[in-house]
């Protein structure tokens, strides 16, 4: 199938030598059917986040390459930062944006998965979509002990690499998987009482018996003395952005605080906030191909 | 400024011999920097609608081209249809998309206006963004006549071409001109009075004291024994689609009658739909920049 877009956000344990981390964004500049949309590095996570789309094909080569870099670069062993990690690429998910679906992006990071082992000798676990056990699911999970217990770790059966045998003495270990498009959305609420943003965010999480593909917790927002709903839609196509919002503001009323308005964080795909406007406007027989930018896309 | 799209939709006075509709289809296909988003052809408007996205420069040649083709196979003295036309190509409106304002699109038609006349001796008017005297602005003021009374309607001053002195003794004269995207947007209503549509159409529409940027009537869906107000949103930043949602359900609860869905009828812009998502939601200081499509289409 033609015109096919991945999103690919890969995680480097590198965020403090700014040279090492130019070296391997180098890999993702100027590549033909490859766009580099966001990048940021983070001090005390000593991490560096890459957000790229771009042709299938064209993104596993140009992860694989850099992976090859990050592992020349990077020493794990010397490494140290807030965040968790286990590899010097730390985690490449795959995200399905157009014309390819979750299976799409599974079969691409089993490709890319191979391809590292293969040329740079990285091993890896699949993980999410890509999960070749269901305890394998959650990237948590799969890097719990960090890279200093990773040697460890895959010696056990229930844990060995889907690719390599075991641990990279300096690069580690990286997850390579598979996962819906992650919408940060956030619903704030018109009181300072936390206690309320905290039971509402219970309330309407998976874990709390809430939306099966929603993470969310209360936070305070201290500058404006309000709180809200913090909130991660795992995919917003099985629980849009309007169905938190409505819930929200239905069990918010029960407290008898309003809710002010919401945020989104960082960047979202058009149809997580159009399948919104169809909602309130009850557009009927509404399609997506109805849009001018979907169609230049194609 | 780079990767500027603007939208361009080219009306051509054929739509029964298709042979010829192909001559001037190939000039749009496989085009680099065009895209041919959609086309049809009309037996009884004997007229075609052809809708382009692209790069300003590559969008003027192949339209130019397009134009010439036109010349040379329609013959407005043996053509008749419902539509009323004036010209082998008889309008060309440029429409800003992406890094391009109305401006742009008013430079944009004026080159094209300009290089008709001067490579194929196409006269034209410029109209509507493009006009150059106010009562020039509107497209069937400018076309009154049609093709038939043309030569004679050009020698009042007030009727002088843009571009050209005279018509083209077969092909006419060319509205030429740049608008904002127009939004086909339809209100329906649970009633059968056909009267309480066309009421509302009324006082929504600009020429009744409504909105200045929507045009509006009431219709009959007689398939479905209801009515509707059926739009025009000519300029959608102005007037976005839930402020005439929202404003014919306040006037429809006058007539004791519920809005019961709407519809949107052809292409329209991502923004069109989010700008009302981003109202419904409440998001504070949300970005066009935060959406994928935009990002990947810069």
């Amino acid at each position: 199938m033609k015109n096919q877009l991945v999103e690919c956000v890969p995680n480097f344990s590198e965020g403090r030598d700014l040279d090492k981390v130019e070296k391997i964004m180098d890999c993702f500049r100027g590549k033909a059917g490859v766009k580099l949309l966001d990048y940021s590095s983070d001090k005390d996570h000593n991490r560096s986040v890459i957000t790229l789309v771009g042709e299938p094909e064209a993104i596993k080569i140009v992860v694989v390459e850099a992976m090859g870099v990050a592992k020349d670069l990077i020493d794990l062993t010397k490494h140290d930062g807030q965040h968790p990690r286990m590899g010097a690429t730390d985690v490449v998910p795959f995200i399905p944006i157009s014309n390819i679906d979750m299976e799409g992006c599974v079969a691409l990071a089993k490709e890319v998965a191979a391809l590292a082992y293969k040329e740079h000798g990285i091993p890896s676990f699949l993980y999410e979509g890509a999960a070749s056990a269901p305890h394998r699911n959650n990237l948590s999970k799969v890097r719990k002990g960090q890279f200093e217990k990773m040697a460890e770790k895959v010696k056990d059966p229930q844990w060995a690499p889907d690719f390599g045998d075991t641990i990279h003495p300096t690069a580690g270990i990286t997850a390579i998987g598979a996962r819906e498009f992650l919408v940060a959305y956030n619903v704030i609420l018109g009181t300072d009482n936390l206690d309320v943003a905290k039971k509402i965010g219970k309330m309407v999480r998976n874990s709390g018996g809430g939306f099966s593909k929603v993470k969310a917790m209360g936070i305070a927002m201290e500058e404006r003395n309000l709180v809200q709903v913090s909130m991660n839609l795992t995919d917003y196509k099985v629980t849009p952005l309007y169905q938190v919002f409505e819930y929200i503001k239905m069990e918010a009323k029960r407290y008898g605080v309003p809710v002010v308005g919401s945020e989104l964080i960082g960047l979202a795909p058009m149809a997580a906030l159009i399948g919104s406007a169809e909602y309130y406007l009850g557009i009927e027989a509404f399609s997506m191909d109805q849009i001018l930018e979907k169609r230049m896309l194609e």
